[in-house]
């Protein structure tokens, strides 16, 4: 074996002071989100009944390139960060290609998930406008965690929706929120009106992160000093994100290379957005031609499948209209185990950097995910989240064409969370009882055409 | 907040080359092993048929300090190590104390411990000696998930032995080792001798590390061309293990300190014995006089409550007789959440540094430790293993002990592993229904009469 670097870690000094807004200097900036009864464009302060001040200004900010990290965050940032970014030898003598195979882990925060990232900024802002309660939606639990953990370190209380599927099939992600002394209450749940409609509805609902969305927007307009927080999908959570990208940039600059091809799993596009919005920068700027793919599941493919329209961020229809592919607020995606994919829209930045072609997307199965997963975990050692399995399957597709072709490009890839609460979807991988799922354009027509009366 | 550096982190030329072997350095050297047959003292060769004829020299090396890390094991560690070496800020600030807290952070390894250090350099061994399958136990599952990754590394077959509480108790970890690729089977089991005497005698057994450790080296050695691997207890793991000091004695370095105190929690002594004997080696060379606390469950007390005498590693009496404090290798340890500790007796090398007052040992309850955890948890973001809570809860003592008197102790602990797997310990914790369990001196007594007569 030769002397070969295989992690590249940043001294505390070069941790990136801001993040990095792709907004501005999008050719096409995203339209803008519109109030459902004016249909008229929103400015910040439509927001702030949601959101804190700051974060509704960042979400909105199509102007600042860069935008400050503050201090209280990027301290706290020091406490995990930088985080490694490997060269996957083990993988590329598995799969024998020519390729070279980077990732970024961002499984070693200490909440396992890069989640972390936005959520200390998130209560970060909530504290300083003087807010004492948070509320949020979590799937498979990876935000959620990240978020309480956050609240107790700037001393605010956190509410924590968890989509009801998830919160059976994941019961340790609901320990750990509650060891950080987070309320968690499975959604849809009789304790919101949102909930309410859909349970009387039907009681056997099992969630989505659209129904926990809708209850914990409701959970925070209706009580005093209480504001809502997200973990992916709009634009101020991917910004935080562009830490992950960032940094990667810097660390593949010492390890002497510049990637080809930049792959995240997707689900609402935080942590897709994060690796590779600073990559992406030099593709707008300077004309680079670094290719970009979005890795989502089969079962919930709006950005493969789905439709470019206003549609609502969640099932109840409280959030603004996003100009977003979607498969429609009402799609109700079957139950996977990467239960961060399973959302029905994408942020509005990735919807409209898909349409003028500087992204991709795949669609990836959940046996083939969860069979990158396994060969990933031997040949590297860690077990994937069920969610970064999709961007390992498609980083896996990517190296396979390396080796058909000779070609040594070099890939690089989020593992945006590590699986250990998620051995159970292992088990059922390993027992063979795993499940596929597909939707078919056909029944995403379906779907929108029940909305078009609404929108 | 100040601008602290709060991660020390060693760039890959300055992780170790040599690991340190403190019995060369020991005043009073550890007394040998003896075959119970013949009460003579085993030679290197003697352990051959169960152990790598490299880590059978090693387990009785008393000459040569620094043992070299072959290259093959330090390309391994160069995926994780060197582990970051953590100043516990928020834990120092929740407690109100003068002390500067650092730990050593080994649950950032792939598979969440410190174990994957012996693991690998075993592996590796017995490849290099024409091994192709090889046996081991695992209690918590902490240890049977790194040997069976470093299986996979290095292409042998693992069999792993699960006691069966923690097997039935923590299904992920079974779910992990499989997933790595090792056949796992809950101990005691059908499948051996010692397992069925067992079995027959108490059907409900529930198994402990010394019912585990029989049945692994049974099969090891009824199999060809296998060996038999242990986690801790035995010198040669707490050797591998001193990587973690020589690491963090340079990191201590870079943050201006040096430890006064020196914690790690105890099951057979590896987590403990590398954390302190690079610092120990200063306090026997060169009469530093850093204090040294080993802190292992009150429900399984050798070092505070057993006795200094030769005694088995194991429940059946396959393995040499070992000057060991022990409890009795007949002892059955209540069904704590920490199966990592369950262990009846402690290293030779630690027995004699505890005998000749180098070190000193405490008791901890397991509601003081999961209240110990859960205070790190919300501090620093990191769920520690039910093992680590032990070492944390020690830690807090002696922080405690300085908030009194005013003094600005270094603490230095090691968390030697993640919680996340065992997460129903904590829901138990904050569901106020976990147990404690204490052993008084006279159950003491009474075991180790039983045993009079076989040794």
């Amino acid at each position: 074996m030769s002397e070969k670097i295989k992690r590249f870690i940043l001294p505390e000094s070069e941790i990136p002071t801001q993040w990095y807004n792709i907004q501005a200097d999008m050719v096409n900036k995203p339209m803008p989100p519109l109030n459902p009864a004016t249909k008229q464009p929103l400015e910040p302060k439509d927001l702030y009944p949601i959101f804190a001040e700051e974060l509704s200004r960042q979400e909105l900010d199509q102007k600042n390139a860069w935008i400050d990290i503050p201090e209280e965050v990027r301290e706290m940032y020091k406490y995990y960060r930088s985080t490694p970014l490997v060269r996957a030898y083990g993988l590329e003598k598995a799969l024998g290609t020519p390729a070279h195979i980077y990732f970024k882990n961002e499984s070693v925060s200490p909440v396992g998930s890069h989640k972390l990232n936005s959520a200390l900024a998130q209560a970060y802002y909530c504290k300083k406008e003087g807010i004492t309660n948070i509320t949020t939606e979590t799937g498979a639990g990876q935000w959620g965690a990240a978020l309480s953990y956050a609240a107790k370190v700037f001393g605010l209380e956190a509410a924590v929706y968890q989509v009801k599927i998830s919160y059976n099939q994941k019961p340790y992600r609901r320990s750990i929120m509650q060891t950080f002394g987070a309320q968690v209450t499975p959604s849809p749940s009789m304790s919101t009106r949102a909930g309410k409609d859909i349970l009387t509805k039907d009681p056997n609902n099992q969630g989505s992160l659209g129904t926990a969305i809708s209850e914990a927007v409701e959970l925070a307009v209706s009580t005093p000093n209480c504001k809502y927080t997200l973990g992916s999908v709009l634009s101020h959570v991917t910004l935080h994100q562009t830490v992950i990208g960032l940094e990667a940039e810097k660390q593949m600059a010492m390890a002497g290379e510049y990637p080809d091809i930049v792959i995240g799993c997707f689900g609402g596009g935080s942590n897709f957005g994060g690796i590779s919005f600073p990559f992406m920068r030099h593709n707008i700027l300077e004309g680079k031609k670094t290719k970009f793919i979005a890795a989502e599941p089969a079962s919930c493919p709006k950005l493969t499948h789905g439709v470019f329209q206003y549609d609502f961020g969640d099932v109840a229809g409280y959030t603004p209209l996003l100009p977003m592919f979607t498969l429609g607020h009402n799609f109700m995606p079957a139950n996977i185990h990467a239960g961060g994919l399973r959302y029905h829209g994408a942020g509005v930045i990735v919807s409209q950097l898909l349409k003028d072609g500087y992204m991709s997307a795949v669609d990836i199965k959940q046996i083939e995910s969860f069979e990158a997963g396994v060969l990933f975990a031997q040949a590297e050692g860690i077990i994937p989240a069920p969610e970064s399995c999709h961007a390992i399957a498609a980083a896996i597709n990517e190296a396979n064409k390396c080796k058909e072709s000779g070609e040594e490009k070099v890939i690089l890839f989020n593992l945006s969370g590590h699986g250990l609460i998620d051995m159970a979807a292992y088990d059922q991988f390993l027992s063979g009882s795993l499940q596929n799922y597909e939707v078919t354009d056909e029944e995403v027509a379906k779907n929108l055409s029940e909305l078009e009366k609404i929108i």
